[in-house]
């Protein structure tokens, strides 16, 4: 089943029903106003969304119309909880070199808790205050649970599982070693991340859902230049063990948004990459020096995932940064 | 201004108005359901509420009834977001001590991103799941804001502060240090934190609402043995400064909390600590080891600011700690 949240008065949106090819969708309101309610009533609520799904694949929703991704918000436009791990060994490895940190010495997956009241569109425009903040984009998956019990172990983890998502974790690299260093984790280094349009169940995924991690490739264009197509199968924990890390001293609730980290492959020089600062480092590798500057206002990122078919499950994220301007510094609804 | 949430069928509770002198409430969900919906409309909800409080301090409203704190929730009991900033000096350097870290070298508030999708009563029973992991209370002050612009002037953000409330940030001491030395902070260390009952407008404070810090002692009990009465006023940071820090990049949402951290005073020795993590490290100091223990299941922990006539303005926290059991692992709605 996929769905997506299309702009309304309200800041959680609309809640729609796409096809399968991402071609029509069908509307879920009456239903569910949001997402959100729908995931604080999934055990309920996801039969009754899936048999819509299949009537609507089927051709025979009479209230179908095109789906426009120019209309969707993320699919959670706002979450009560972001928990992005950093599962991919070789981006660990990466980020310590170009940032002189000490690789984190843990056989326990990293993790930090991230601003979750906002995540931007996967078409919007990202307004920062200064280039020289180190502006760079992060490539993403990331799953979204029901309620999860405190402790919870790893294999009922996986049954909390109901979502899954694509993500762009824009990172501010000027920022974030200085914020790392005091243990504290990151508050001005992440800004609010943004999402491919499309929410979809593991199912959705085929085989390319396969133990608990995303197999597929992650193409990623900057400046509509190939960038890097790294996949995410290379987790060294997969999402049930990420979400059970996550639950081992709190509850976690609904709508709960639990992140990849950077996708990131052990041959990253063939492959490339799904951040700047991992080109960095490899500049610094191999050449001493990292020559590759971050982004300028303008510049543009494009995401998505691609399957076997060369379908884009979850549609695509398509981003320009922008200098903040004061009249657009407030937080708009809707 | 004084307001507080009594539990309801809604996950947000009742928002309920309550008397200077804590003894009286009169409804408010007629004109705004929850805490939330009333900061999402401060500047029309404000007067509105505050006309309302008058009325029931003059002890003219008959629909007033008495204010129960048994029946009250967090006045927020969940938000988008929570930040808890580190800014007591001798706090940080008696942590460092404790847990054989330097010191973080910053002339930046230190702050986190800490778990807000469910904040405790401050008379709720506490259920974690194992005394090894360091069971510890923090006393703090902490502001909750309306809309703040991104890069928001430190003059600026003293105007968004709209609440001030009274935390108890619940801390497992075992798991921090090895959550701080990855540098993406906490998160299995830092599980749901606790509120007192009420939430007040700045003014309310009077004299005590000093220079952007809560300036009133916030006296501790462990097992209802006096263990502390430091004084808000030291914060090496504003909590003007604490909110522009954290708007730096990013939008805040009304109903963002912005804690203080642990509050601490420099002659420790004589006022007693916010946590026990402080004790052992005076302990370590003093005697080459720290000999007092974290919390066990069945210990209390009682917490009350006072102002100069003795009044407890934000009611108090007290709680008991208790071991997880399976059937109240999951989240508990309302």
């Amino acid at each position: 089943m996929k769905l997506a949240t299309l702009r309304s008065e309200s800041p959680d949106g609309q809640l729609v029903i796409v096809s399968r090819d991402l071609q029509r969708m069908a509307p879920a309101d009456d239903l569910y106003p949001n997402l959100q309610s729908a995931l604080d009533n999934w055990p309920v609520a996801e039969p009754q969304l899936r048999s819509r799904f299949d009537v609507l694949n089927a051709g025979a929703t009479r209230a179908a119309e095109a789906f426009d991704a120019a209309r969707a918000m993320a699919p959670l436009p706002r979450s009560y909880q972001w928990l992005d791990g950093s599962a991919f060994q070789s981006h660990g490895d990466l980020m310590s070199k170009v940032f002189g940190l000490d690789n984190p010495q843990t056989d326990r997956p990293l993790m930090y808790q991230g601003m979750s009241h906002e995540f931007l569109a996967g078409g919007a425009d990202v307004a920062l205050p200064a280039e020289e903040d180190g502006i760079d984009f992060e490539g993403e998956f990331a799953v979204i649970t029901d309620h999860v019990p405190m402790a919870v172990s790893v294999a009922a983890a996986a049954s909390h599982i109901r979502l899954v998502v694509q993500i762009n974790d824009w990172s501010l690299r000027t920022l974030a070693p200085v914020e790392m260093k005091t243990g504290f984790g990151w508050v001005q280094a992440k800004p609010a991340c943004s999402m491919a349009p499309i929410a979809l169940t593991p199912d959705e995924l085929g085989a390319a859902w396969d133990q608990g991690r995303v197999a597929l490739p992650l193409h990623v264009w900057w400046n509509e230049r190939k960038f890097g197509a790294a996949n995410g199968s290379a987790m060294a924990f997969s999402f049930p063990q990420l979400v059970a890390h996550a639950a081992h001293t709190r509850r976690l609730c609904a709508g709960t948004i639990i992140g990849s980290g950077t996708v990131s492959n052990e041959h990253f020089r063939d492959i490339g990459s799904s951040c700047i600062a991992e080109r960095r480092a490899i500049e610094l590798l191999d050449n001493g020096a990292a020559r590759t500057s971050y982004m300028r206002f303008g510049d543009t990122v494009r995401m998505q995932a691609r399957a076997v078919d060369d379908s884009t499950p979850f549609g695509e994220i398509r981003q320009r940064v922008v200098a903040l301007r004061a009249d657009a510094a407030s937080l708009k609804v809707g």
